[in-house]
C-alpha cells in the first residue's frame, strides 16, 4: 500500500491528519490557517449542504446574500458581541497596491487607506441586522426566514484542517420575529433540524442541550448546541441555534409596528453549522485503514472493480458491469466502475477503503460465470457473494444497513462514554482514563466552571434538554446543585 | 400601484436600478460598492447556477474551493497578471482589533501586522496553480478538471447592482492538461457551455467570439467570449474562457512527466461567470411593468391569484387551486398560490408583473362555474380563458412557448442591431442613433482600437468565430483589413 496511515492508538491527532490528507478530503495551503478543500472532500461537503439546505427551504428558510466586508464599528453595537468577535479578525486596511519603486513586485499603496476600517466577516449578524431594519416595518414582514451559505474568517491561532480553520465555509441561519416565543420556538425548530441531520444523515448520535452563560454565543440570550462524541472520547460541537433575544434589534434599532400598531423591538435568531462537521465525521466513525463515510453522504456508495487476466476476460466483464451499473443507476445509487490500468485491484481496494466508500463490488471472470459478485462492506470489512440478479435492490438494502449500523455502533460507544459520577477523584480519573461525557453536578456559577476547566481542560458541553432534576452537591466545591450537567475534553 | 418604475425612454439606467430593487433582486449595503442579494433575487441566482454547475459535472468538471486571502507576492509572479489585477483590490494587513484606550469602540491592534499583506482574491489563478504544482506529477495526473464556486472582490471605482459590484459570486474553472490542443479544446468547450446555458435558460442571443490582444484577460494567451445585446443596444460581456497557455505553469513551475518521461510546462485554461449575469437578463428582456423572467430559471412560473367576494366563494376557490397545484407541481412547474388577505387582486397582479412571474392564473366564483381560469402571459401581456381539465399540460407547453418566444424576440432585435458600416459618419451615427453592435473594418492595432475608444467610447467586443475573411479597410484609418469585427458600447 502506497499511503501508510498512523494508528489511532499511537497518535489520535496524526491519524486524523493522515485521514484528511490522504483521503483527499483537504489540503493545507500557503496561507496560514486556510486549507484547500479537495474535490473529494468538498464532494462531501455538497452532499451534506444540499440536505441541510433542502431541510432548511422545507421549514420555511430563504437563502441570501450579504457582504463579506463589514464596517469596524458595526462590531461596537452589541456589546458583548465586540468582545466575542471583534477581536481576532482580518482587517481590509488599504484598497491598492502599486508597483514597488525598486521594481520588486507590488506594494500597498499609502494613498489608499481607507478612512475606516472593514472586517471581513467572523459572523454576520451585525451587518444583517444593519440591513434588517430597512426590511422590516410591520408585524406583516416578520417573520423572516433567513439563511446565507457563505465563508468566514477568524483568526484563530491553533488551526486544524476542517476542525478549526481561520476561513471555513458554513450556513448562518438568522430569522426575525415578533415574539420571544416564536423566536424560541425557531431556536429551537432548528436544532431539532440540526439534530435529524447529522444522526440520520452523518449517523453521529447527538446530545441537545443548553449552554451555560460562559459557553454562549455573543450576544445570544440563549444558545442551544447538538453534542457529539469522537472516537478517542473527545466531545464536539457540532452545531448551535441562539436566540439572541432583542439585543441586536436594540443594537441596530429594528423596531416594528405590531399588530395593535405600536412599535417593539424585534426578536431574533441566528443558528450554524460549518466545514467543521466534516472533520466531526471523519472522527465519528474511520478507522485505520481510512475512512468509513455513511451512505446517505458519501460522494460514492458503491465502487466496482474488475478483476480478470486478458482483454477477453475484461471485455466479458465490461459487458456484465454496464447492466449493472444502470441498474444501480436506476435506484439511485452513486456508483464508480474503476476499470483504470493504472493500478492492481488490491492497490484499488486498499484506496477505496482509504476514501470510506461504503460497497466495493469486485467481478472476476469465475464470478461471471456463476452469476456472482463478491460484495465487500467498508464498516465491518465483512464480504459476501451476492447474485447478479437482482443485485441494485439489495446493495440498497445493503446501504441502509450500513447506515443504521454506523448509527448503533456510534450510539453504543457513546452510552458506554457517559459515566456519572459524584467524586472530584473519580471526576479526574474518568476524564484521564476513560475519557467521554461526565455527567456530574455543578453548583451553577462560572467561577466553579472556570475553575474545573482551569484544573482538568474539561468544559460544561451542555445541559442536556428535558433533563432530570436531582438534588446533588457540587463535584469540586461541594456546594448544592439541582441537576447534572455533561463536562467533557472537546474539540 | 405602489411601486413606480421609471420608464425606459426617460431614464434606462434609473428603469435598471428600480427592476432591481423594487423587484427584490438586490439592495444597497453599507459597504462601498457591495450589495445584498435578497431572496428572490438569490433564488434566480440559485437558479441559474444549479444548471450551470450541472453542465459543468456532465463535462467532467468537480468543484473544489481555495482559500479566499492570497498572499501578495503571488501576484507579482505572472507579469502581465500582476497589472491586471494586483492593483485596486482589497489589502489585510491585520489581524487584531484590540479596545480603543479612549473607550470608543474598537481599534486596529497596530502589534498584529502581517509579515506579508494578504490580497482578497479577485480571480484566482494564483493561488491554485501554487495548489497544482503539488498535485500534478504526471502525465496520469492530468487532465486536472476544476471549478470553483466563490465570492471574489475587485475594488471597482464605479459600481452598479449585479453588472459592477466590488463583491460578486461568480464560478471559476481551473484547468490542467498535457497538450496545448487539449486546453484549446477545453476553453472552447466551456465556451459552448456558457452560450447554451446563456441562450437556452436565460433566452438571450449570444456571439461567440475572441477578444483582442487588448482586451485579453491578464495572463492569457487567448480570450474567448460571449457577447449579449441589452435592450438599450448596449453590449455585455457574458461569460468569458481563457486559454492560458503555460504563462501560469511557468510562473508557479508547474511541470509533469509525459507518456515519454520528459519534464514538460503543464497547459492552463480559466473561465467564469458571475452575478453579472442577473444584470444581463433584466436588461435583455424586462419592460417598463417590471422585469420578464425566462420561465426555465424563474425562481417561481406560475402564480395563482384569486378572486372572491366572502367565506364561501374563497372556500370554493380553495379547493379548486388546491387539486391545480398538485397538479402543476407534478408536472415540475414551481407554482405559488397567493390567497394572502393583505393586499387586492389588482395590486398583486401588478406586483407578480414587476417581479416577472411568467405566467399569472387568476380564478373567480364565476369561472369555478365554468370550470375555466383566466391566464395571462407575463411576455405579451396577453390572457385567454383556460380549461381547468388538463391545465398543468397546458401550462407546460404555455412555458415553453414563453421562454421560446423571450429568445426569439431577443434574437429578432439583436438582427436589427447589427449594423455593417463602412465610413466613419456612419460608425459614429450608428453609434449614436442606433446603438447595438457594429461590424466594421479595423487595422489590427492596438493604437487604432484605443483611438476608437477614446472618440466613440465603443470598443471592439470580439472577432466572431468563423468570422467571414473579406478584404476592406479599416473604418478609422483607412488602412486594409482582411475581415470585420463587432465594435458596440457595452456595459
Amino acid at each position: 500500500m502506497s499511503k501508510e496511515i498512523t494508528a489511532r492508538s499511537q497518535d489520535y491527532a496524526q491519524w486524523y491528519n493522515d485521514l484528511v490528507l490522504k483521503g483527499g478530503l483537504a489540503d493545507y495551503s500557503p496561507v496560514r490557517g486556510c486549507m484547500v478543500i479537495k474535490p473529494y472532500g468538498f464532494s462531501l461537503w455538497e452532499n451534506m449542504r444540499d440536505v441541510l439546505d433542502r431541510m432548511f427551504k422545507e421549514t420555511g428558510h430563504q437563502n441570501a446574500y450579504f457582504p463579506l466586508l463589514i464596517p469596524k464599528s458595526f462590531f461596537s453595537k452589541e456589546a458583548s458581541h465586540v468582545d466575542g468577535f471583534a477581536k481576532e479578525c482580518a482587517v481590509v486596511t488599504h484598497y491598492r497596491l502599486k508597483n514597488d519603486p525598486d521594481g520588486k513586485g507590488v506594494v500597498v499603496d499609502p494613498e489608499a487607506k481607507l478612512e475606516e476600517e472593514l472586517i471581513i466577516r467572523p459572523t454576520s449578524e451585525t451587518i444583517i441586522w444593519n440591513t434588517y431594519k430597512d426590511w422590516i416595518q410591520s408585524y406583516r414582514d416578520l417573520p423572516l426566514l433567513i439563511n446565507q451559505w457563505a465563508n468566514v474568517l477568524r483568526w484563530e491561532m491553533r488551526t486544524r484542517l476542517f476542525l478549526r480553520t481561520a476561513e471555513f465555509l458554513w450556513q448562518e441561519g438568522h430569522t426575525a420575529h415578533a415574539t420571544s416565543e416564536e423566536a424560541v420556538e425557531e431556536t429551537r425548530r432548528m436544532l431539532d433540524v440540526y439534530a435529524d441531520f447529522v444522526e440520520n444523515y452523518m449517523a453521529v448520535p447527538v446530545i441537545k442541550g443548553v449552554k451555560t452563560p460562559s459557553e454562549r454565543f455573543a450576544g445570544a440570550v440563549d444558545t442551544y448546541c447538538i453534542e457529539a462524541l469522537m472516537s478517542d472520547g473527545k466531545a464536539l460541537q457540532a452545531g448551535t441555534s441562539h436566540f439572541l433575544g432583542q439585543n441586536f434589534a436594540k443594537a441596530f434599532d429594528v423596531q416594528f409596528s405590531n399588530k395593535e400598531n405600536k412599535l417593539d423591538y424585534v426578536w431574533a435568531t441566528s443558528w450554524g453549522v460549518s466545514t467543521r462537521l466534516v472533520g466531526a465525521l471523519v472522527m465519528a466513525h474511520s478507522d485505520d485503514d481510512g475512512l468509513i463515510l455513511p451512505p446517505r453522504i458519501s460522494p460514492l456508495q458503491v465502487v466496482i472493480v474488475p478483476i480478470y487476466k486478458g482483454n477477453d476476460q475484461k471485455s466479458a466483464i465490461d459487458g456484465k458491469v454496464e447492466v449493472i451499473v444502470q441498474e444501480l443507476k436506476a435506484a439511485g445509487i452513486r456508483v464508480k466502475y474503476d476499470d483504470s490500468d493504472n493500478a492492481r485491484p488490491g492497490w484499488k481496494f486498499a484506496e477505496y477503503e482509504m476514501k470510506g466508500v461504503p460497497v466495493r463490488i469486485a467481478i472476476g471472470a469465475r464470478d461471471l460465470e456463476n452469476n456472482v459478485a463478491e460484495v465487500a462492506r467498508r464498516d465491518t470489512k465483512e464480504k459476501s457473494s451476492l447474485s447478479l440478479d437482482g443485485i441494485a435492490g439489495n446493495i440498497v438494502k445493503l446501504l441502509e444497513e450500513i447506515q443504521q449500523h454506523l448509527y448503533d455502533k456510534a450510539l453504543a460507544f457513546r452510552k458506554e462514554h457517559i459515566t456519572e459520577v459524584d467524586t472530584w477523584e473519580t471526576f479526574e480519573k474518568t476524564l484521564d482514563e476513560k475519557g467521554g461525557f461526565v455527567s456530574a453536578h455543578w453548583d451553577g456559577t462560572a467561577e466553579t466552571e472556570a475553575a474545573i476547566k482551569e484544573r482538568t481542560k474539561a468544559t460544561i458541553r451542555c445541559i442536556p434538554l428535558n433533563n432530570p432534576q436531582e438534588a446533588g452537591t457540587c463535584i469540586l466545591t461541594g456546594k448544592p446543585s439541582k441537576e447534572r450537567v455533561l463536562f467533557a475534553r472537546a474539540y
